[in-house]
């Protein structure tokens, strides 16, 4: 395709995703497909000779949108947002345009530079602490997600330990899996990612619990090599006590690492900061993800560590080819050495695009409308006595149940609607339904609609209900 | 911002990026700043305020591109070629629009099933065998890159072998780095990663050295869990015995990976088959990469394997949330369990944007294009008596050192010249120099060029050479 030929299809796949933005809800917001109807729409064989572009677009309306559930509809609130935006698809845009492959400074300085740029630009949006700068001992790196993040964590807390003894980690029942994911691609054997007991209602990890663990696997000859806290859990955005939690792992020498994957950008509003309560004092590692709640596509996840040597240590082989004398000086980062992969994107140029076009002016501003309407649902819920609303905490998430309906059947039944999209979890036996609120086009109207959706829902399998 | 700002603004960063397609000759190959050059010019704090998106379209050109080592410069000619193409910047910008996450089929069917239908597509394409499909036991996923592939490929491996006693697995001198670092990772300790000797000359794996090797270790009570063989090497294009390999990791019931990164799409070309000879009779896994030289942008790795299960065994993890009736039907592929993370973006859609647009029979005139310049550049070499050229295979990578000069020294001459960029590496202690060809824009002048610079450098260096 010549750069003209690309100049008149790259204005009509703008025009075709503008038109898509400016649509989007006119769409059912899960996909209504059944397993192998887009299949069964496609070529079982790839075609002999090209074919003009136009037909992939006309594709993209026939066969691929009816099989999209719709992550930037503005009644999306399963799992938590995987925001797009403008700026961020057109960062994105460019770092395709250029097609750069970012593994070492010297193959694009600028793909290395910019990114240490940003992620210091974002630490500082968070408040976090100077010692995650990359201008000191530690710095920032994007990765794909928060799993990599956590698998990077864990790589340099267990070769920290310096051993190839027995080592735990440990999480709580509330941790993601990509932390029980993390320990088994590491090598840990079954028992090693110990899960530390958390308060029944808060469903913070309790430090008395993680104490009392780590002390009777030091005792039995065990290294502990990690902790993972998380602010704002999957399940119901929690917060553990990280100062607590910090204070036992620096008792013991133990990497602590803060999975703030969802919940961390909140603390681009300074009253949100308290959060981060320990971070700076205690936390190795964080992580969190632009590509969540801060409006820059996926995949953008970022993580910190107060220390690189040891993540350096463990992720670097040098082959020959690699080697050139900008990487053997030491004045520059070789982002390959942060990461499992070798090759990388230009993705620092979408969390540009989006940090330039919004300002940390307008990034506080969409996580405070989506905490306000997160608000407003909870207490719509909270004045029905139908349904019973979770103490929240001050993120997009709210986690509630009907009280006369079965909580999935009510959830499938608004689910297949595709008039709103919805997920649940379970804390012990009870199951409670998720709305998670902050894609950017979500307005009040569309949490007010949710939620008479879901109060009609409940009503017509339980008419007996008030 | 609104899709009608978006759809402003995303016609000028088409424009831009044609014109930079365009225009990209005219930069020097290898960016020209010193370390800290980039960051100097940006601000030290992210804005307060939002941005003007035209500032960052000007700082593209004011700040990135000099910056930028250009991958898509017709005289880019180091590591492998990372392949930009109209049709998969095209393709990466309709999957950065939709802004799904396809986690699951549930979170997107279309994310899933086209990836299956195009993986399935390349697999025929290339000739792999057909329980490489999707609609056998085993089947094909989109990783970021052939090092995923692997690790993935070694965690199966590893999970297969049913113990968590001692594991070894082997790789030759010339197995790319990405093999350590899988095995590292997944906690083998120094000296479990077996080196087998290569050929002094071929650099082909000794199979003979292999079976000795894994005879002795299942002696010391190791169960040896993978070996790695490679399709074109990454130093020089190496093709190791599949075959002959094959047939002692059967005996032993030992995974044999396949890393054909590089050199696997050739053979989209029918007479380049014979490549693969021995991967339908013996491969578990086989890994290639169409962002290398198959025209799709990175990041964009197949990984197929003959056999699902160990992996997805070893992989899966299903938290309550993301549980759902799809995936408990036992009817879709949930491709969360075939990668390291968890999220995963709609990468099918540039390669399925790249095969339409090109066809098999562009696809096929694109490799043999960059394997024709490939050996009009090595006939240059050849007829240069100042010049040894290294017995060559049969894709687009040369290897060449001069007998008059230091070669790292030309290389560095030609490389700080910007009019062309190529790379190095070790056999032995011998240097040889690597020029690789492959991007669609390069055509003979931009190879007759290269010879040129090269053939006056070691002039200019050696004055007295013929």
């Amino acid at each position: 395709m010549s750069p003209e030929e690309f100049r008149q299809y790259g204005k009509q796949v703008v025009d075709w995703i503008a038109d898509y933005l400016g649509s989007v809800e006119k769409h059912p917001v899960r996909a209504q497909v059944r397993p192998g109807d887009v299949r069964a729409m496609l070529p079982a064989h790839p075609p002999e000779q090209g074919e003009p572009y136009e037909q992939v677009l006309a594709d993209m309306d026939r066969v691929i949108l009816p099989g999209v559930t719709h992550w930037q509809h503005p009644s999306f609130f399963a799992y938590f947002p995987a925001n797009a935006s403008g700026p961020g698809i057109l960062g994105d845009l460019l770092s395709s345009g250029l097609g750069v492959q970012g593994m070492v400074w010297a193959t694009s300085p600028a793909c290395t530079e910019l990114e240490t740029v940003v992620v210091d630009w974002l630490a500082e949006l968070l408040g976090l602490p100077a010692h995650f700068r990359t201008d000191s001992a530690g710095g920032g790196v994007i990765q794909d997600s928060a799993s990599s993040a956590a698998l990077v964590a864990v790589l340099a807390a267990l070769h920290r330990t310096g051993t190839d003894g027995r080592r735990t980690i440990y999480v709580s029942s509330q941790t993601h899996s990509a932390l029980e994911k993390a320990g088994r691609i590491t090598g840990l054997v079954a028992g090693d990612v110990r899960t530390v007991d958390v308060h029944p209602e808060t469903l913070e990890m309790d430090p008395a619990r993680l104490r009392a663990l780590i002390e009777e696997d030091v005792a039995a000859g065990v290294t502990p090599a990690l902790v993972c806290a998380t602010i704002g859990t999957t399940s119901t955005t929690a917060i553990d006590p990280v100062r607590a939690i910090g204070e036992i792992c620096r008792e013991h020498g133990i990497w602590l690492h803060i999975d703030a994957a969802y919940a961390g950008v909140a603390a681009v509003c300074p009253d949100l900061r308290w959060i981060n309560d320990g971070v700076a004092e205690y936390a190795d590692s964080y992580a969190t993800n632009p590509h969540k709640w801060l409006l820059t596509n996926f995949d953008c996840g970022v993580l910190w560590v107060a220390d690189r040597k040891p993540m350096i240590d463990a992720l670097s082989i040098l082959p020959e080819f690699l080697r050139n004398a900008a990487s053997e000086s030491g004045e520059v980062i070789d982002y390959r050495d942060w990461q499992v992969p070798l090759g990388r994107r230009f993705r620092a140029l979408k969390l540009w695009s989006v940090i330039r076009w919004y300002g940390a002016e307008g990034l506080r501003e969409h996580v405070r409308t989506g905490i306000a309407l997160a608000d407003r649902f909870a207490e719509l819920v909270a004045a029905d006595p139908d349904f019973e609303l979770r103490a929240h905490h001050p993120f997009g998430l709210v986690c509630f149940r009907p009280l006369r309906t079965d909580a999935l059947e009510l959830m499938e039944r608004v689910n297949a609607s595709g008039k709103l999209y919805l997920s649940h979890t379970k804390v012990g036996d009870e199951v409670w339904l998720r709305l998670a609120i902050g894609a950017p086009a979500t307005t009040a109207a569309h949490v007010d609609a949710a939620w008479a959706a879901l109060q009609a829902a409940g009503r017509r399998i339980s008419p007996g209900r008030r």
